[in-house]
């Protein structure tokens, strides 16, 4: 087979809950996808057949052989070698020493990098989502944390051989709540969807907030992005206050970055932000309007992320193709 | 004359009190230099006329003619056009709209390009000094602001047409003192040399800091970096804990940084570092270390800078080596 008919490409999200592969053409279209559940628990080797098992699928779908790929790109979570594509660790699904590219690399007979699973997602909004066009963009996406990567000039901004913009460890406020590290003010102690759920929990447990009580009792673990959006339309004032707080530390965040590195964009992403788009895009942009230096406040726009479940493997795709043909 | 013999360089420091003009060989070694005040208050033209003398005479004393110049790099304070080589406004100083690059290469017949002050200062440290050899450096320089600079694999941080890195400016407190901006809790509110000297003005004050109030009694324009290190030395107590509170903010600026760009070095300067240099290594990568991620807090190293007066001019004629070769 000629190497000119190696034009297609596999982008793959390892995510704690599901896994999708999908297959993209030469233009980067995507022309076929597979889900599956992560099913962490079943271990790593099961793991990485699944993952195979999965890839297997899309191609299938697309028609696609593997002696057609070009490449893989596999966003994943948790800390890794960059250079020797491994997992060290990703502790929601409890593996350790995943060799992905080395598996992948072996099992396709094509290149395969890995990338952070946000800074992933934000080179796929740079591509081909809300950041288009930009010559530098600041992904901020509160979930459980909150996730953070930049793009400056085409290059994911990483550290020597890890992932950086850590944006929700990032010192925000001297008080408030004891983050997951056991940190004080830090933005995701203060801002995350975690943070969100246990400051809207005391609302229910409390009476303040009907709507949300009714639909999730006063369990954290039930108090979700799209139940928080429902609270909120339905008139739970009391949430609503919350969730723009949450924006208030959010730009803070917001100002922090823009101080640094000036981006144009700063695209707000996750569940929460695609629950609520305009409520943390207008909340967000008039907070940070307000405390950026003058000279800095008509240099960026804040915006919500369009690609939703498919940036990061779109964006580990085209990270793939970018770092296959920069070596 | 043949193009190989354009093979010179200044470098050229704009500052609010002096200016410093240095040649380099090819080899970017120091061969002359000249240094004047800057007399802002004479305005613009007539800097631009003093700005020529000063790079006269560093020519003269290195024997080197206009024509054998490959090009001048002006590190310059103030928003700048970055594109257009024009200082928007030069507070400092008073000037505005300074045609800073098209004066000078009409002036030598040689390109020229600007940067901002404490970029080409960081960037003369990455390429000469306390950052060689190093992949990331960021640059924090507390003074009467604080001035920060980063460079990632040698290129310079920038916005779009605009320099960034203003670490001054990043929140990190919720409460705290008005900064120069109005703004409560960013980081040269609480820890610049001017917020130093505010706080060590009190103590002089309140019979405090016994040595402080000899040297400089309570006007906190005498309180300078060689008076508080000073104080320290001969056991102004208070003043030292006013500088370690100062170094412990700091050090929440280090792991904003380091969080978002995992930079290998951190590097500190300005004239309080340097009067105080181990004080503030030492406090501050203690109290950055305590607050990173764990696996961040092996990846960096805080350093003092080492080229003094000099990194500004010798990173300028550096950067406008570097900016000119990728045109």
């Amino acid at each position: 087979m000629d190497s000119s008919d190696k034009k297609y490409w596999v982008g793959f999200d390892l995510g704690g809950t599901k896994m999708l592969a999908v297959v993209l053409d030469s233009e980067f279209k995507s022309i076929a996808r597979s889900r599956k559940k992560t099913k962490g628990f079943a271990g790593k080797e099961a793991g990485l057949d699944r993952i195979c098992t999965t890839i297997d699928s899309a191609l299938e779908e697309a028609s696609i052989s593997p002696d057609q790929l070009a490449g893989i790109g596999v966003g994943c979570p948790g800390p890794l070698d960059l250079e020797k594509g491994i997992i060290h660790e990703a502790p929601n699904l409890g593996w350790t020493d995943v060799p992905m590219k080395a598996h992948l690399e072996s099992q396709y007979d094509c290149p395969a990098i890995i990338a952070n699973d946000v800074d992933a997602g934000v080179y796929g909004e740079y591509q081909f989502g809300a950041g288009r066009g930009s010559r530098c963009i600041v992904g901020v996406f509160p979930g459980t944390g909150i996730g953070g990567g930049c793009v400056y000039e085409d290059k994911i901004i990483q550290g020597a051989n890890c992932s950086c913009m850590e944006i929700g460890h990032i010192p925000i406020v001297s008080d408030g709540t004891l983050d997951g590290c056991g940190n004080v003010g830090s933005l995701e102690g203060m801002a995350s969807r975690l943070a969100i759920s246990g400051a809207a929990a005391q609302a229910c447990y409390r009476g303040q907030a009907p709507t949300l009580r009714e639909l999730c009792g006063t369990d954290i673990s039930e108090i979700r992005s799209g139940a928080l959006a429902t609270a909120v339309e339905s008139g739970d004032k009391f949430i609503k206050k919350i969730i723009c707080q949450a924006a208030d530390y959010l730009a803070l965040g917001v100002v922090t970055v823009v101080h640094l590195l000036a981006p144009d964009k700063i695209v707000l992403g996750g569940g929460l932000v695609e629950a609520m788009p305009e409520l943390f895009v207008d909340r967000v942009t008039q907070k940070a309007k307000e405390r950026v230096l003058p000279s800095y406040r008509d240099t960026f726009k804040i915006v919500a992320a369009e690609l939703g479940d498919d940036s990061t493997a779109m964006g580990a795709a085209a990270w793939a193709s970018k770092s296959l043909k920069a070596n």
